[in-house]
């Protein structure tokens, strides 16, 4: 079962603008930065609370955030739900009912291991599971 | 200063669909629902650690959330960051720059107080400012 928001993700053109301007917003520094190869995206991380704001800007023009921003424009990418243990959540939620856009997890942000539903079983909003090598934020 | 994530809103059609389909996603009942006269909407919610989970259906076609939908089809609507003082926090964003939808904070649920930041200030991402009566989550 979920037990909290890991993090929400905005997909951003100009991350270090973005970065600017999520400082003045949440008044704070980002505390993390990487470069997702195998997502192919760049991130910077915020913290509010429990929660990780995460913007995400496109390292190529064939990155889900770069098609995602082509077309439907800037704004929320994903939320993702941390989960203790991703194998049984992806289980639990196919036996509800749910699809799922990959097989098996996939190497995330952080040491992080992530599963992303299909958003037609989810209202429209893309929603990734994650397992946290390291629980962030307890 | 924003000191969490008070809730992610979702824009939804048919909110006892998406209520059902929530519960199965959080593995959780819903723990509050309530019209919202002065936003036009009806709303269901769920708890995620610290985050609320806020389904919303517009109650009538003048509403903000059905023309949302129409426009952008269903999806997060906005996200709500709480802070301590509405006053002083709407005082501090207007002094770096962002740009305010109203003058003054608005009811919102659960004997909230709201003010949306234009979405042009904040990278397409329609975000809320919430000072809450009864601190939730705490």
């Amino acid at each position: 079962m979920p037990e909290k928001i890991a993090h929400i993700a905005i997909a951003v053109k100009d991350l270090k603008a973005a970065k600017e301007l999520f400082s003045k917003l949440l008044g704070a520094e980002a505390y993390h930065e990487e470069d997702v190869a195998r997502q192919r995206v760049r991130t910077a991380m915020f913290r509010v609370g429990q929660v990780t704001i995460e913007l995400l800007e496109g390292t190529d023009e064939g990155s889900p955030v770069t098609k995602f921003i082509a077309k439907r424009g800037e704004g929320i990418h994903h939320i993702s739900l941390e989960v203790r243990d991703i194998e049984a959540e992806i289980a639990r939620l196919r036996n509800e009912g749910f699809a799922f856009v990959h097989d098996r997890p996939e190497q995330g942000a952080n040491n992080s291991r992530v599963a992303f539903l299909h958003p037609r079983s989810t209202n429209g909003v893309l929603i990734e599971i994650s397992e946290h090598a390291q629980p962030r934020g307890r």
